[in-house]
């Protein structure tokens, strides 16, 4: 080992980089890049096995075990992962902290900058595609709409500690449930108090709901309404085990209107242009 | 010209694509390789240079003359635009439309899907990193941040039309000020407006507040608090011509505490990963 005189040279990079909602092709550009050139890969635990495969074949793959978005930790706690990322780059590796989705979002990636920049190792961030707009994509489910009266979104966590729901003011929500678009990230477990806390404050019963699991991949979706959501996520629940997005609002029944129209033309689905051929 | 006996072959498929915030390295993979493939082009007026170098040399590129999420429309209404978009697909052309930040998030991409398949038209959506994840990566200002106290991210319109405020509820924004991230997207011109507002329904004073122009490019940002950002923002208006957005909440006082802790570091910005390195 060399001895180094300059003490900065010790230190390599740590990039903060969403790897999107699953689907490897919905990464950026510049993440792609970032972890193609990564010799130290630390991940979330559902992170897609598609996008791993896309570092370098020498690179270290450290699964760092936090469910993506998951408030509880799994495996490592948030100071542990501080202390691995720092002990890489002290070590001068290209460290990427690869999470699901975009670093920002329920991410986490502040406390790490937080925790790096006191130590002095240089960070970037690479933002991600959002779950949420991965799913709106891909279901083809718009997140503001004019004529469906829809123009605002809204991101929040389905539970603020384990099994507990989060402080919001429910009856706010209730009062706009059809005005905006509401995404709950992590709100599979207590996806039946949460549209039991919405009916309670006065939420319409028919508000459109929809749950999404696997968003981008091999995605399902149960399509219902706050009234009824609950008994059919029961009736789902062992069926149930990638990830999950929720969404209300107005703009869930878009994708069986559109659909319908679809389905009233004699001719459709010509030459779609398939990620091979484009 | 081949006479097609089977009608389906008539169309081409059109593509809503999010070009992203600007730096094209932040377009996805897949948005990419549709852009790539196009043979039409139908763009946002916003949409960078460097973006569109990416289409094919021989793609017809047409400016559809919207400002990016400007609600108001400028050049081309809607409906003209559904109509080339629909002339282009009979022709037998891919069509890509390409949007600013993602395609649903006040992008319209909706509006154009539903006309679409009305006219039998095959459509795919591909999301965007939309500028208030652009934005805050570029910035380091998470969205959410559990010691902040923010676990709450939400997108509104800055203005419904032309130079009106949004209908949204100020009261609630005002006094949730500081446990979430607030983003307004088009709302440069009633910024003076927007905090006036707030500031009547009793926000806090030095709630944080930034402006944030021509993010992921040549990035400018105005940090403030709501109460001096009108007379800010007024001292600076001449000098702000590309596309703003607006973030208020806890965690725009973050890049600044992240600086510090920067600074007070002897060693710092070692062997940073550039593009060009990675």
């Amino acid at each position: 080992m060399t001895k180094q005189t300059d003490v900065e040279l010790e230190f390599g990079p740590v990039s903060l980089v969403g790897a999107g909602p699953g689907d490897p092709d919905l990464m950026t550009v510049r993440a792609l890049r970032h972890l193609e050139a990564a010799e130290v890969v630390l991940h979330d635990n559902l992170i897609s096995d598609e996008v791993l495969a896309l570092a370098r074949s020498d690179a270290q793959l450290i699964n760092v075990g936090k469910r993506c978005g998951d408030i509880k930790d799994r495996g490592l706690q948030q100071e542990e992962i501080h202390e691995l990322l720092l002990a890489h780059s002290r070590r001068g590796r290209k460290v990427v902290r690869l999470k699901c989705g975009d670093p920002f979002v329920y991410g986490r990636g502040g406390e790490e900058l937080e925790y790096l920049a006191k130590h002095g190792v240089p960070t970037e961030v690479v933002p991600g595609i959002t779950t949420a707009l991965g799913a709106a994509a891909s279901c083809k489910m718009p997140l503001t709409h004019r004529t469906f009266g829809v123009n605002q979104v809204r991101f929040i966590t389905g539970q603020s500690k384990a099994k507990t729901l989060p402080e919001v003011e429910w009856d706010e929500l209730a009062r706009n449930a059809k005005h905006q678009t509401l995404v709950f990230y992590m709100g599979w477990k207590s996806i039946g108090s949460i549209c039991e806390k919405l009916l309670e404050h006065g939420a319409p019963a028919d508000t459109p709901m929809a749950i999404i699991e696997n968003a981008t991949m091999q995605e399902k979706v149960l399509s219902a309404t706050v009234s009824t959501m609950p008994a059919l996520a029961t009736k789902h629940k062992d069926d149930v085990s990638g990830p999950v997005i929720i969404f209300m609002g107005s703009t869930v029944t878009f994708p069986d209107m559109l659909a319908k129209l679809e389905d009233a033309r004699p001719h459709k689905r010509a030459r779609m242009m398939s990620p091979d051929e484009c």
